[in-house]
């Protein structure tokens, strides 16, 4: 089964020695905007395909999970999420999961690349669905940095970062500056997740980022996903909050949350048990956050 | 970052459309065994990997999470393992963890192909590192189905079955015939565990080991693990049960267990918590299980 002469394949360029290879059926868009290489294109194995600088952003068929374990766990960590802002996420998923949540009565969410947005509204259309011409989404071609340095104090409940990984265009976004932003502009119960990267490739990027968050947050934890399309075992999303701690809820609790804002039993990874599970790290994970490096 | 043309890679080909691929640094055996194709390399990303058929089956720097949730799981949740049975697993690393709990009396393992054996004890001599001579291992090159067929009723209380996919030489091991043998010959308490492949690509495996097993034993489950190059998200095992159901322990309790014949803190990926945790499966998974079957 390796590829006859008339295939084509796309190889994820994330790492140097490893990675996810897609038979292409179809290339939808190639183009280099102002911030990056973008391509979209269609394949058997999962569906239609976004990658921003040779990594993988989001398939069709496995988005779900990545989209329901970054928005639902802080929205339901939460007591009572109102204002949410998110920064990238220009395909729009994490905006229409946010907007599942009855309660919200405001979602920013500031993408820097305005192409990413067009090209995602025209060929990965499922992915936001309705979200974008919901009365409660204000949507903002922008830069994240400066969004956060001039919004108003505990001006947000959550904040969703969905971001690439440290290095191109995201790498602002894993900063000292932009975390004591983020600490300020939340609401006294505020909390803050990003994704994290794979530890089992890419330790030091939750390592780095947990030591960075404590700074501003006095809880920093992190919990996993197992993402199908983010290859090399569990992912991390590092949470950090102002007020109590993002894990102490049960899952009966959680469940409550999920009934009372409309999420519970539209999920197909998230649930209640997995939600308070993912907090359980495995010692490999563990040892990367503040409370597990010597 | 796309290869250049001194570079060497490897194709997984389980899948036709999608897989991952592997920056070769040295090639250390490629032979066609009477039962299938097998090659071990040597990567920067993972130290030495091995294949057989294509398929990647271990490789060194990821292979404690398959091996601590294959084996420590079902050897916990058992309250008193002392004889096991493995079928498969000739790089011997299920024999390893299996005699790390140092109540176990004896473990047979089974394994239909004895280049497998050499070819891991040549080249990936830290996997199984002296489980091949403790006296309580008995270590057979044979068909498991030959062997299950022959032993005595109720003569092991777990039985591991760390096979290949249900493609060539593993596919007898996932049929009636053979689950039904593992049910007689295990005692009042016995449990199975077997691997049952990845859901998100390979959804059937789950679902039909699951209906088989479900005429034999009267407690059928399944739990997850996210190991790295098991790609495409969680990979599930099924665990099926003669006795009490197989999940129903405390992580206090397994933790308990644990201490008790020597497992805890050994451990990088399995703890009690995720022990208990695994058996919480996200509904895309559920749906696979005959609970979860319209």
């Amino acid at each position: 089964m390796n590829e006859r002469p008339d295939e084509t394949w796309i190889n994820e360029t994330l790492y140097p020695d490893w990675g996810q290879r897609f038979r292409v059926t179809k290339e939808l868009a190639r183009v280099r905007s102002d911030f990056q290489d973008i391509v979209v294109f269609e394949s058997d194995s999962h569906g239609r395909v976004l990658v921003l600088d040779g990594a993988i952003q989001i398939t069709e068929r496995d988005e779900f999970v990545y989209q329901e374990m970054l928005t639902h766990v802080p929205m339901l960590a939460h007591p009572d999420a109102r204002r949410v802002l998110i920064i990238g996420a220009g395909d729009g998923g994490v905006l229409r999961r946010v907007l599942q949540h009855k309660t919200v009565e405001k979602a920013v969410m500031v993408e820097i690349d305005g192409l990413v947005i067009e090209l995602s509204k025209t060929h990965l259309p499922s992915i936001a669905g309705d979200a974008w011409n919901d009365p409660r989404a204000e949507v903002i071609v922008g830069d994240g940095i400066d969004y956060v340095a001039k919004a108003a104090d505990e001006s947000f409940d959550v904040i969703i970062v969905d971001s690439t990984d440290p290095v191109g265009v995201g790498e602002v976004l894993f900063t000292d500056a932009f975390y004591k932003d983020c600490a300020r502009i939340l609401s006294s119960d505020g909390l803050i997740v990003n994704q994290c990267g794979v530890p089992f490739m890419q330790a030091d990027e939750l390592r780095e980022t947990s030591v960075r968050r404590a700074r501003f947050f006095p809880h920093v934890s992190a919990y996993v996903a197992a993402v199908p399309t983010y290859v090399g075992g569990f992912m991390t999303l590092g949470i950090a909050s102002k007020g109590q701690k993002p894990d102490t809820q049960t899952s009966a609790e959680i469940s409550e949350r999920a009934q009372k804002v409309g999420v519970l039993g539209t999920t197909r990874y998230w649930t209640p048990e997995i939600h308070t599970g993912a907090f359980n790290l495995p010692p490999y994970i563990a040892e990367n956050l503040p409370s597990g490096i010597a």
